[in-house]
């Protein structure tokens, strides 16, 4: 496999744009793409197209990718549209990084389209159920619940509160404050927080992300070639891991975490301790989940993400920031487009332009990113590290 | 890039099968492929997942693949869905095939499947549009329209007639008499197909392919290792190209033509000449179709397949068959599964087991699988060249 570097990225503000289409929104993050990285469109070799609801939101089912795309000057290469619910977006990243690594071709563009604003939320929130049969025929749950019974199980494991859960969720509305890529950029406070309208209990309504329109892209390219392109910095895909979840089988009491098992492949791949970690983008639909996946990911041992967010450490100015971007409940979260975004945080945080919101001097960064749910495990989760 | 060879493959009859689910038939196909393969379930370490129009027939928008492949003993592997319309199936091929030739795996499944009878014929055709905005909006303008265009301008240019379209019907009902996978099963006659309901002058219905429910699988491996498994025949992926459409753009009065630039490239790469196909599979979702497909897929000049089909090469017995499986109008045409039905019926047939519609001893076969329409050009276009 050859060595593939990020070379461009780029991505619209995320929020609710009723006057923006998909078509729109990608190109706007595709062509800042294209400038950032120094590439033509004709460089382009092929395209990963990422998006997951389009079908039931806008009514375009098949060839998403093409319809966005055309044109854009993007015709004639393979387009490959991919789908796997939030994790939609990693899985383009990781789908053009193959191209690039196998020797298929030299430049690859991935990205990453969402619009879940339609003038009729009704019609967005069915099509975020994640197993029509089994979630809205057979039980009726949504993903918050299932959150929550994860929040839940962990404050009474570990002394967790929601007053701190609050504050997790303030930490991130003030990352996003600083984020002008963020769709809420107002700094929350815990009362607030607090006393926002319930959920699912603990999660109150500033805990969770948002519906949110958006696009991200990332352009990949050999080492080799890159320089052909840019004088730029150069960002190393170290490794991009995906997995879907183990299934619970009838009598399956206890099974591997596949967040941590993707970690572990990730890191393995990338030749890194979890500790070399200086920035991560999580996956948190809902603020405080962040604890959960900084322990499923190893930056710190069981029960202890709560002393390491008390001492803060995750803070943009602490040693291990997490979410620096605002994470997807200030950042904003349209499904197919989150992991691009995630990928663009990393390269500007350690390419050191991120602005207002720059953590210090990181070398190693690292995304998290989940998708749907088969029964009770995820349906697609992936951890990407990116170097400098 | 390491040797690809197909180690199994398995499909579902195609038909119209109202009481069974995505689920059923996929894994109906997975664990024919499986068994033919020799590979236990868990020697599987990524797949790939097609189906084009679920989300607005089933409401199972996300996810899908994982949908379908849970409690088959597949988890904990990377599920890429992918989607590429009429040619999603081979979009799914590619995939999988690309994974095993990077080194990324050893052992790749990739499973199509696409149910299209759900009770409500207008839910299932207007998800068949291709481009919701430009087709549904603003033209009215359905694919079989487009596909009648083609056929009265090649009437024009070369004389073809539609009673001569109507023949081309004719013996790919036959083929599919002898096919027990095939949906229409019943050898029709040229006065039946011509009298049988207009669509778009020329086309009949009998010309037409007709909804389909159906699924079809097929592993791939390194030749390598492809020993630990089978004892069986070995079909090497010789190459498999896919791409998306040139999309004209104003003043753009003639581009060269999708498939024949996949295909030169297919060619290119397998190593072989146009002239060296045994065997084809061709997108013929309408049946005289195929006269084109096989002259943009270089099997003989422009205006020449009416004489390759008169002199009756296009015959199971003849030098050519193309279409031994009735092809699109006779075997069906379940979207997300096509593409794999064509592989699965290459591959049967390149180990001379395809029964009573069994070729003379090919060595080279090949599917051509296009899928959905941006303005006048395809929106995906894969060819596909397997050896013995």
């Amino acid at each position: 496999m050859r060595d593939v570097v990020v070379i461009g990225v780029g991505m619209t503000k995320f929020g609710k744009f009723l006057d923006r289409t998909l078509q729109d929104m990608g190109q706007e993050a595709i062509w800042k793409a294209i400038e950032d990285s120094g590439v033509q469109a004709r460089d382009i070799q092929v395209a990963y197209f990422s998006n997951s609801l389009a079908g039931l939101i806008t009514g375009q089912e098949a060839v998403r990718g093409q319809i966005v795309l055309r044109h854009s000057g993007l015709g004639g290469i393979p387009v490959i549209n991919v789908e796997n619910a939030c994790a939609s977006g990693t899985t383009a990243f990781r789908g053009a990084c193959l191209e690039v690594a196998s020797g298929a071709y030299d430049v690859a563009l991935a990205v990453g389209v969402e619009k879940l604003f339609c003038g009729d939320t009704a019609r967005s929130l069915r099509a975020l159920g994640t197993n029509s049969e089994i979630e809205l025929a057979m039980m009726g749950f949504q993903f918050t619940a299932y959150y929550a019974l994860q929040l839940r199980k962990y404050m009474k494991e570990y002394g967790a509160t929601k007053e701190l859960f609050a504050r997790i969720a303030v930490k991130n509305s003030y990352n996003g404050s600083l984020n002008p890529y963020a769709q809420h950029q107002k700094v929350l406070t815990v009362e607030e927080v607090l006393n926002s309208r319930p959920i699912s209990d603990p999660l109150t309504l500033y805990m969770c992300s948002s519906m949110s329109d958006g696009a991200a892209a990332a352009i990949v390219c050999t080492r080799k070639k890159s320089r052909q392109f840019t004088s730029g910095p150069l960002i190393n895909v170290a490794s991009c891991v995906l997995k879907a979840g183990l299934y619970r089988k009838p009598g399956d009491t206890s099974i591997p975490n596949t967040v941590t098992l993707v970690a572990r492949e990730a890191y393995e791949k990338a030749g890194i301790d979890p500790k070399d970690v200086n920035v991560a983008e999580v996956h948190d639909a809902m603020a405080p989940v962040e604890l959960l996946r900084c322990e499923e990911l190893l930056l710190c041992g069981k029960g202890e993400a709560i002393a390491m967010f008390e001492q803060g450490r995750t803070q943009i100015n602490g040693d291990i920031p997490v979410d620096p971007s605002g994470g997807l409940s200030a950042r904003g979260h349209p499904v197919g487009a989150t992991g691009l975004g995630q990928i663009t945080e990393i390269v500007w945080q350690l390419r050191g332009t991120a602005g207002a919101h720059q953590v210090h001097n990181p070398r190693v960064g690292l995304t998290q990113n989940s998708g749907g749910r088969v029964e009770e495990d995820t349906a697609a989760t992936s951890v990407t590290i990116l170097k400098k």
